[in-house]
């Protein structure tokens, strides 16, 4: 019996890091979730009964990712969403990835990705572009690609948000349009002063120093990205250290 | 465990009405699954087996909706889709909707359409969007509304092709930058001489017949749309008598 994410992508997701059983931005999570709920008009779970599954996949008191996927309940022929029908949740334990071992050497992807307010910011399960985008990083033999919108824009990489640094500042792409609102980015935004801008290839190739970022891995410096590539740059040291403050698990994974 | 379908929506679909027992547009609906498994790098099925197992749906020579699901195969975590992993597909038996009695009352969505070339004509499982504008429609208690693309360009029904006819003559909206690429509206397309035409609203709205179109329902009649409404046209009638010369399940519902 088909459900309506296997139809339609009718659902939301978080991926979360679990530390030492603990699950530190368990509340970020929740709140972008509940966000996507309202947005979607889908059913919100009971928070406690999703915490407490997700406790009970970590008794070993381990590192660990948690996927937590939530899908609108009811039948899935035809679009018409049921009302009222109670959501379907499911959470998935993985083993963390595996640590880089260097400075991440990206590329621009040819796939771009629609502007759709609508969709934007939200963790959806629409999510064939960044399929198509990130195979074309692995046919490329690139650990991660840039994407840009439809009008040029760039708007992150394909699983991870993007912060660039010029004149001393950092700086990253709205997601008003599209892109994912990413919790780790948001968790950086104050403390690292960033500020909102449009960039185009050019702002990033001719940055200072650029990372990638999300809540499973935290700070992923960039090496490389196409021809461009840049040394390690001391004010990425420096966000990953302010990083390890905001979430135990996501300390740099190289130094 | 979750599937990509669910995860991502990474997956195909295709709706087919069968007549009797047969399946009167397998050829043209399982050529658009190729070329939708093409442009995604999704293996298709062996197509034998499927039409066996749709056959096996339809012992009672019976009249019946048939929907295929087909979802990348493969892991779930992760966007990078699995390199070389069989598909895996199911096939649902529902009962024909019921039908209309009357033309269509639609409105036109405040939804809009994303533009995004990669995935536009083929049947894909990211169908957010449809599922907003078609809850839309309920929320209005309209039959089924008009979506327009971000550029301000209409695209179709939420689920069904639109024509419009104008001075003698009939024409579509064209589907390279979204929407998809139905069967029914491919099959009339040459026995209408119809044409694909950039549309605006008042394009539509001025229009001397309106028709939706669908491999489901066949030919339905608009008969309003917002405040406008159109009597009953003979070239609609016309074109459904065409229509059911092309699959003998797709006679009008209502003269």
């Amino acid at each position: 019996m088909m459900d309506r994410g296997q139809a339609y992508g009718d659902g939301l997701f978080e991926t979360m890091r679990a530390h030492r059983g603990t699950l530190p931005w368990w509340d970020a999570h929740w709140t972008r979730l509940a966000r996507g709920c309202e947005r979607l008009a889908i059913a919100l779970p009971d928070q406690a009964q999703v915490r407490a599954n997700a406790d009970a996949l970590l008794p070993d008191g381990g590192d660990a990712v948690l996927k937590l996927l939530v899908i609108r309940g009811g039948g899935a022929r035809g679009y018409a969403p049921p009302v009222d029908a109670p959501s379907n949740w499911q959470l998935e334990r993985h083993p963390l990835p595996a640590p880089a071992t260097g400075g991440l050497r990206l590329r621009w992807c040819d796939t771009r990705i629609a502007v759709q307010p609508l969709l934007a910011g939200i963790k959806h399960c629409n999510r064939l572009e960044q399929v198509l985008a990130r195979a074309e990083c692995v046919a490329a033999d690139a650990d991660e690609g840039l994407v840009r919108d439809t009008d040029g824009h760039v708007v992150s990489a394909t699983s991870a948000n993007v912060f660039v640094f010029r004149d001393g500042a950092w700086s990253t792409p709205p997601l008003q349009r599209c892109g994912v609102a990413g919790t780790c980015r948001a968790a950086l935004m104050a403390p690292l002063r960033a500020q909102e801008a449009l960039m185009d290839v050019a702002a990033v190739e001719s940055a200072d120093a650029v990372f990638l970022c999300n809540a499973v891995r935290g700070i992923l410096p960039v090496a490389s990205l196409g021809a461009r590539s840049w040394p390690s740059h001391p004010a990425v040291a420096a966000a990953r250290r302010v990083l390890a403050t905001l979430h135990p698990g996501l300390v740099p994974e190289l130094e």
